[in-house]
This record gives C-alpha cells, sequence and structure tokens, in this order.
C-alpha cells in the first residue's frame, strides 16, 4: 500500500479498521500504529494474495521473523530464570513452548483464530498449525510496528506470565524413547541407540547418543546421563517422525 | 565471582585481563563492560571449571543464547532484504549463513579461535565446531554485557558486512537431491520423494513432499514448485544424515 493510501487510511478508517486496530490492541496492550503489518500477519495462504508485482503475499514471511524473535525471547527467558541448568535443559524446555501444540493453544489463548483470514474454514481446520503460525507472524509484526523491546515485553507479559504455565510443562516427563520403541514395534522397525563417545575428562560428563532406525541414523542426543542423551535423541526422532 | 571481587578486578585489572579486554574490543569495536561474560563465552567445556555449588561452567549456555540472537537478527536481515523472498528462500539462506561451516570461517575471520580456552588442542581439533560455538557464545556475551542494539548493531557490521560473501551463499546452488541419491546408492538405500498434497486453490501454488528412506519418513519440504519441495526435503535429509 502506498504512503498516502496509508496515511488516508490512518485518518479516515473505515468502521472496520477500527474494530480491527481494537482487537489488535486487545492482544498486544496498545494501539497498532501499522495497521497494514496485522493484516497481512492474519492472512493466511490460503486466502493469500497476488500483489501487482505478482508475489504471492500472505503472513508466511512474517511467521518466519516472529518464530525467529520468538525463539530468541524465550531463549533468553530460561537463561536467566534457570542460571544452573545446562543448555541441553534451556533447548528442551523451549522447544517444548515453541512446538505446534503449545502456540495453538497460546494462539487460541491469546484470541487469535477470530482475527485469522481463511479462504474456507472448514477445508483449512485441518491444518492445525495454522492459529500458532498466525501468533508467531503476529509477534513479527509487533516487533516491525514497535520495536524489540515493546516485542519482548509483549511476549514476556501477555503470553508468557499469563498463559504459560512453566511448570507444567518442565514436569511434563515425556518419555520420548517409549514413543519410539511403540512406534518401531508396531511400524515393524528395528531400533538401537548406539553411543557415540563418553567424554572422559573428569569434569565434563557428556554422553552422546545416535539414535538408528533400520540402521539408518535418524537423530543424535546429547546429556549429562546415557539416558538423557538416550531422551534427546528419542525426542528428535519424534520430532522427524511426528510421533505426537 | 562476587560482586566486589569484580569491582576490585576492574579498578586494578591485571595485564592478562587487560590484554584479553583489548584483543575483545578489537572484535566487538567497543572495551566490553563485564569481562567476565566474555571469560566464560571462550570457554570450552573440555577446559570447563565445576563452580562451587558443583555446577559445570563453561560457554555451552552463552551459545544457547547468542545462536538464538544470531538466528533472529539474520531473520530480520534478510526479511528486510529481500522483501519479495518467500519464507523458504529465506529460511534456506539462513540456515546456510549459520551453520556450522560458515560459522567456523567467521569465527576464524573475526579473530576468535586464539582467545578460545581448551584443554588439549590437539586433542579437541576435531570437533570442529569449537569456534563457531565460541563465536556464537560471544554473542550470547555481547548481549548480556551490551544490549540488544548494539548486539545487533555487531552481528550486521562486524561480522555480517565485513565477512560474510552473501552472493557466494546464495549462488552455491547446492543440489541436495543428488547428493541424498548418490548416498543412497552407496548405502545401497531405497529412496522415494512422495508428494502430500498439491494445493489446489489457484493463487497458492505450493507443492509438499516427502521424503522416505526405506519407507521410512524422514524429512519434508515446500516450495513453489516439485523440484523445489524436492531439494528442501533433500536439504532436511542432508542435516539429518550429516552429508556435508
Amino acid at each position: 500500500m502506498s504512503f498516502w493510501k496509508q496515511f488516508r487510511r490512518k485518518l479516515f478508517p473505515s468502521s472496520k479498521d477500527r474494530q480491527f486496530s481494537k482487537d489488535i490492541a486487545s492482544i498486544i496492550g496498545r494501539p497498532p500504529k501499522n495497521l497494514s503489518l496485522y493484516e497481512l500477519a492474519t492472512l493466511h495462504s490460503s486466502a493469500g494474495k497476488i500483489s501487482k508485482k505478482g508475489f504471492r503475499v500472505s503472513n508466511e514471511r512474517l511467521e518466519f521473523l516472529g518464530d525467529a524473535i520468538l525463539s530468541m525471547v524465550i531463549a533468553e527467558y530460561l537463561f536467566k530464570k534457570y542460571p544452573h541448568q545446562n543448555e541441553g535443559f534451556l533447548t528442551e524446555i523451549r522447544s517444548r513452548i515453541v512446538n505446534r501444540d503449545t502456540l495453538n493453544k497460546l494462539a487460541a489463548n491469546v484470541g487469535i483464530p477470530d482475527l485469522v483470514e481463511l479462504q474456507d474454514k472448514n477445508q483449512t481446520k485441518r491444518k492445525n498449525s495454522i492459529y500458532g503460525n498466525a501468533l508467531e507472524a503476529i509477534i513479527g509484526a509487533v516487533y516491525l510496528d514497535r520495536g524489540y523491546l515493546f516485542c519482548r515485553k509483549f511476549i514476556l507479559v501477555k503470553i508468557v506470565n499469563q498463559h504459560l504455565n512453566l511448570d507444567t510443562i518442565i514436569n511434563t516427563d515425556s518419555n520420548y524413547k517409549s514413543k519410539v520403541i511403540e512406534w518401531a514395534q508396531k511400524e515393524n522397525r528395528e531400533i538401537e541407540f548406539r553411543s557415540i563417545n563418553e567424554t572422559d575428562t573428569s569434569n565434563a560428563n557428556e554422553f552422546e547418543v545416535t539414535l538408528l532406525i533400520d540402521q539408518l541414523p535418524v537423530s543424535e542426543g546429547k546429556g549429562t546421563s546415557k539416558k538423557r542423551a538416550e531422551q534427546d535423541a528419542a525426542l528428535k526422532a519424534c520430532q522427524i517422525l511426528k510421533l505426537h
């Protein structure tokens, strides 16, 4: 949209714009400066448009940006909240927070679904990462609209503090190894957890494990015990095999 | 280190501290405020210490933080530099920038290797991601020491502008599909690229492909053509199988 169109739109907003602006303000806590960013953030590719220059326009680029911002803000949050946990713990807890399920739930709690523009709600409902992705796109829009510090505060105050139960996330002791083993039995696959090396320096007690499925190395895990390294490798295999 | 010890150290630095402070300043462009952050960032786990409270101390936590910051800054950089490229392109170019090889080269260019504290240079040399990881840890230290805006500028000016040849990175047309096929022939594996769905909406021409190895779904790819989706899936498989 040209500068003048945006300017006119800001001076004389339509009633639809006013409502949308209110909706966004209720999510991010302040009125948006550049409404078109949020419009783009809530535009699913199924309803995507082709721009004058022939480019496909949807929220996927903003989702890419927002995903990176969310990952970083959560990384810093966990880094400071758990000063005595190693990077394996931090990585795992973050991946539980930014995974598809958690993001979809957060998006629903925050009130994203009503705002997302889809072509056909029933058809696209099956693709269940739509709302989590839109939440990430909105994070990208907030960053571009109001800068890093505001966006960081938005994530920490409006999302993490209000809607995320970190204790539950940490204590959900998902046994990924048994998930993979169960799957392998059902699919008649051979599974092996193979130790790569056991660091023999006295102060660094780190284990590394490769998970092989039918002799094919599918993932690697690290941890302070063999069991943890196996869980880590199994977690990554679950992500690859989409066992959730 | 206690506050008073740090304070004393700042007031009366040892000659070793003064030299280290100079070295860091020559990398980040300003003298460090909190030297111990950079000390931690250059402490590889092979030379890691056990703290008084029994925690293993090394640069791995800072590496986790710095990795997230780098990913985000590069995401924003690419997002703004390529306004008409889709998220698949942005994701791929970013992964080429933040991969092990590129980071190691960047670390060498920036002058990280001389600073890293290892237990035994020869023994640990084989683990070739040490310096790239230390670069990420230093990015984490810069963020904590001097805040987001300084850190972002450090990454963009001192790393991206000075040492990264983006054109080469983009034009390196790695043919991941042929890499995977070659590997499969050598390892006597059966490979299949299976189309998941071809979105039939007129405006979104998106292809999705699953790569199966011996009937095991190993990765998924997306793209605006079937060929691109296959390359995308093959790229991910290369990462999983460590074919570089």
